[in-house]
């Protein structure tokens, strides 16, 4: 075994990324208190070829230093949008037949393991503050709760870790469906 | 829908934390630069109920100021032990039985996706420097490469993010075959 080289890693170019076909899964930050998050999340969207990446309430947007450091360039290849308030956003991805769940510790949620793509389904990941969570507001109107289990003395998954892990689960259960012919 | 009181969250103490049953996943940290990467992996590992974590080279090792602001007390829940050369690392878990995967963007990599648990296995993974990746001395001691597949402009996730990714397939795979009983 031997690392790759940068040549070997096929990486796109930001025209490339824009053009290429994307999975069908889109991101909500809403009320993100650390820019630094941000940026993380940025960077795993552009691993990951998400679709878009809303931003809503005070979560900071591009052009913006902290963002910058931790997305190292993704925040250019990423398509995003800002809406002031959540229910706008959650109203553009229904709009083009998204599903929309919020990702928090709830009541009847459905755990993360659980998660795989049906056929044609296209869906949104909502990720809210690091303190307070998902609005209670904004869980109202989504279609349900995904939940990472976690069994520690914390119970608390910094956001940017906890969408790397939902969005991987979502690329994850694609990729396996699009291996198995069945999307 | 509504969220969780933290009544509700089921949280271990520090102590039942220590005494409960683990998932047999350890962690190898080699040479991270960036404590603030340490301290939201001892988060994760502490959510995923991880067994130990073996901190190597110039990885920044509890208690320190940095690691305690993302570990947010994590450090005192999850087991973990120094040691200077990733070799003793590995050596210290084969002993106990463990297969050891290099974390890495590598020829003959196994694509994360195609991760499963089989019988009684026990894993250790190892993710390494923030820039370089894990040693090619490090990796050439491996029972072989594990890779997050990657699409965009960066080819490059955080090392916390790829953590928490990397520890999630691990315990999602053993909780659904836990829930099949084919363990």
């Amino acid at each position: 075994m031997r690392k790759l080289s940068m040549d070997e890693l096929n990486r796109k170019t930001i025209a490339e990324f824009i053009d290429a076909k994307k999975f069908p899964i889109s991101v909500i930050l809403e009320n993100i208190r650390s820019a630094y998050n941000v940026g993380s999340v940025f960077r795993t969207a552009d691993s990951f070829l998400i679709e878009s990446m809303i931003i809503t309430g005070y979560t900071a947007t591009p052009p913006h230093k902290e963002i910058k450091k931790t997305a190292l360039g993704a925040e250019d290849s990423v398509q995003w949008k800002y809406m002031k308030d959540t229910s706008e956003a959650i109203g553009f991805f229904r709009a083009q037949n998204y599903r929309v769940f919020a990702v928090e510790q709830a009541s009847e949620s459905l755990s993360l393991e659980q998660f795989n793509f049906g056929e044609n389904e296209k869906i949104s990941f909502i990720f809210g503050n690091e303190v307070s969570g998902v609005d209670e507001k904004t869980i109202s109107l989504c279609d349900g709760c995904i939940e990472i289990p976690q069994f520690g003395v914390k119970h608390s998954l910094n956001v940017s870790v906890a969408a790397g892990i939902v969005l991987w689960q979502a690329v994850s259960s694609y990729i396996l469906k699009l291996s198995a012919n069945k999307i």
